[in-house]
């Protein structure tokens, strides 16, 4: 009996009307979510209240029915987009009264939109080939980190009294960097410490060339790496092709053993020639 | 009578000076266009409402010959620009007296000034090449319009009572998002919530790197895409020029068939050698 | 004698000496256009005066010994770089008592420092490499044109009221958007407008979209073109390489002849035995 | 004796254990760095100052037995690192009781973080290869130079009554052209220029063009010097493979030896024929 419905819960999963109400139920929770942020009347908030019950208990119906219909329920749990889907449908079950909690719950609800992309195949793959493309450049961001820690040290050591709210401590002088990085009113922070220590702009000159080369590095890294890929995979295709073009030619080898017979033949036809 | 009307229309559709002469209307009607924002004195007013005329009608009568000039008339709606260029000239006809539709009919007219993408042939392949290049990073844009949306819920549930102005619904967010993307003044946005939230500044500077990151990776994808086609463009031609240049060589397998021929003779030879 | 007096100015203009020297009084010329920037004793200033007609009569000299070492003089004015450096110096010649022309004076001394590009040949070939590289993104600087003009005329005539400094009519609205395009204090020019118009925001999103997409596709574009030539170039070189490296091997062709020889003699050799 | 020192201090040197130990004093050291950035009890400050105190014992320890353990004790100093090395350790032994020092004393222990560099190899390859890519940039760099040198003595000469804060002479006229270079505030310097002289958006217009157009072209420069080689590598490496792959063929020329062969032996028949 457990055999038959494993089998109906398969069907229903591979069908393509659940893949469809699935998505349209991951829209729905995303606009659910949305229309939360505005000033709506009470008659609506309760029914969003309705709303986001049912979608609670659609969630959990679709994971267990994936679950069920799952040959393998081990390797479900090894998939991490499976863990990703019941952790938020999980957490969503949690009871909430507490009002602290409420905006935790709230918060949680959110994830449930990034479902949309464990749903659609395009932006799983998009994901994991972004997700590798990390530790190709992990050298360059430790070195990245190494640059603004020492800037950090350097500009909290030098500027903590000029500005306490911008260099107080090495942390605050890395998110001011950080500001200094993306160009961000950086000229104010630098005319307020020029002030002080007139040679400050070289501080700041060497610390926005010596991050945006070190970026510049990194793009041109993963760019060179993807090149290189793609190349790899072309050169395969036209190897590939090309043999597959060429009608199965005999090597030079074969000619050569051929040529060796004719010669047999032909000396055989001589010694008996002169034997005559 | 109509056939002749037709191909005598046709050779002054293709006729260089016709050419010419509708550049230069739609570049006066451009200048118009941009002189109409000045304060201009009466008599050159009541000057460019004439003008206005005559480049509506001189593009009447144009489109008009390209019309009646086409042998299948069908095909000549199904082109798009053939479509625009109807539709720009034809709401330019609708007259106007009221002063609220006076502006829409003014934002109208400046429309024609796109004529001048739709006259060279180099800028409408610029556009068509521009709008294929967009399906291939719809999921990228797809990826983006997510993580905008979750971070735009988290910021309106989170920061709406700091500043409303800033904060209040998800599209306000989402406004707000383009805007610390841009990096513009978004030290701001984020000091003020930091009162409030001190570890704020992950909300910012997880956003900036995953938006940096989605982006750079769409134009890596953009890069390699052109670089592939180009590639293979390039390899193609470089094939093509390869097998021209050479004579037409004798495959091993025909050398192999020859050398069979060879054997077969000698093998007689050799019999009748033996019978002798 | 005026071939003797050209010899020995070619032979000097040849000189290592005499073109270290050129330069030497290049970057003095730079030096001082950077001295008189400062405040400086009246002694100084007076000094300056002198050195200025020290350098002047140098260029005039200098100039007219490469004239005259020069064997065609009329290609002589026909390289740029000569017709720029002749204008450069006939410019600082002209006697200036009136104050206004003075600061005019000033300002065409500045251009001697370009001479440093004329004068150092790599700084030369850059330059002309980057002139190249100019016209084939002609069409697509031509549509960015055509972009900003109709986001101004279209800026122009529903803001002008809101803001005349920033969008009083086309040329100021061009302006204005070049501004919104660096992202420099856009938000800004956004609430404002968004008073009025709510909409407007789309007016500003479509904008950044078009002129980044159309930048990034100029990009892409030089990029792709240098790459190109790089590659031509690399498969060139290659095939060269790998054309050089091989022993002159008989072709397919020649083997075959040599077959059909075989068999001509072989069949001569059967119809001999037959005719026995 | 102290050849055995040597060889125990060299099988020290290359034990995992000891270059663990190596990189945790540095990463202890890089944190005693960040908390002295924070107001501390003085009991902590006080157990710091030991902490110092051993960091710079161990290190002088640890450069020794390097140093003792190498063959080459010249070469020893030709590595750009180990002299790095041992000058940030002697420079920490200098005892401090000046204030002013102090903070001197305190910037250069900062540089101790930098170690992390020297140790770990991977980041020291990629610094080695950002030096390595500096001079092929050298003369973009250098017009770029010319380019901010020019323009900021033209700005100084016509802007420096304007506003001395930004133009008064050509070292700050270059700061702010830096500025004006990052999209930082560049429009407000702008509007107060073009209060006087209108027409000196041109100034700012062009220089901003100049210097993305140049940058452009560096940037470009290194992406296609990378590229290139890294398909002369992979060009080298496919040549390899094909070369492994393909079994010793006979050549075309041992081929036609061999054809040779057989017309002889079949020319000596037929002319025994006809002697017959």
């Amino acid at each position: 009996m457990y055999e038959t419905l494993k089998q109906r819960l398969f069907a229903l999963k591979s069908n393509r009307i659940f893949e469809f109400a699935v998505i349209s139920v991951i829209i729905i929770s995303a606009l659910e979510i949305g229309a939360k942020t505005y000033e709506l009347p009470g008659v609506i908030n309760q029914l969003l209240v309705g709303l986001d019950w049912f979608i609670t208990l659609f969630f959990v119906v679709e994971i267990s029915i994936r679950y069920i219909a799952d040959d393998d329920k081990r390797r479900f749990f090894k998939n991490g987009w499976n863990v990703f889907d019941t952790l938020v449908v999980v957490v969503s079950l949690v009871p909430v009264n507490d009002s602290e909690l409420a905006l935790l719950a709230r918060l949680v609800r959110i994830f449930r939109v990034l479902r949309m992309i464990s749903i659609i195949p395009e932006l799983r793959t998009l994901i994991t080939s972004l997700l590798k493309a990390l530790p190709q450049m992990g050298y360059v961001v430790l070195l990245m980190f190494i640059i603004f820690y020492i800037y950090a040290a350097i500009g909290s050591y030098l500027f903590a009294e000029i500005n306490p709210f911008l260099w107080d401590n090495i942390a605050t002088s890395m998110l001011t960097l950080f500001r200094v990085m993306t160009f961000e009113d950086w000229t104010d922070i630098q005319y307020e410490t020029m002030e002080v220590y007139p040679w400050s702009w070289l501080f700041y000159m060497t610390f926005i060339f010596l991050t945006a080369f070190a970026f510049l590095n990194m793009v041109i890294g993963i760019v060179v790496n993807v090149m290189d890929k793609e190349s790899r995979k072309e050169a395969e295709r036209l190897r590939d092709e090309l043999e597959a073009e060429q009608e199965p030619q005999p090597s030079l080898a074969d000619l050569q053993r051929q040529i060796a017979e004719l010669k047999q033949l032909l000396q055989a036809s001589n010694q008996r020639d002169q034997r005559h």
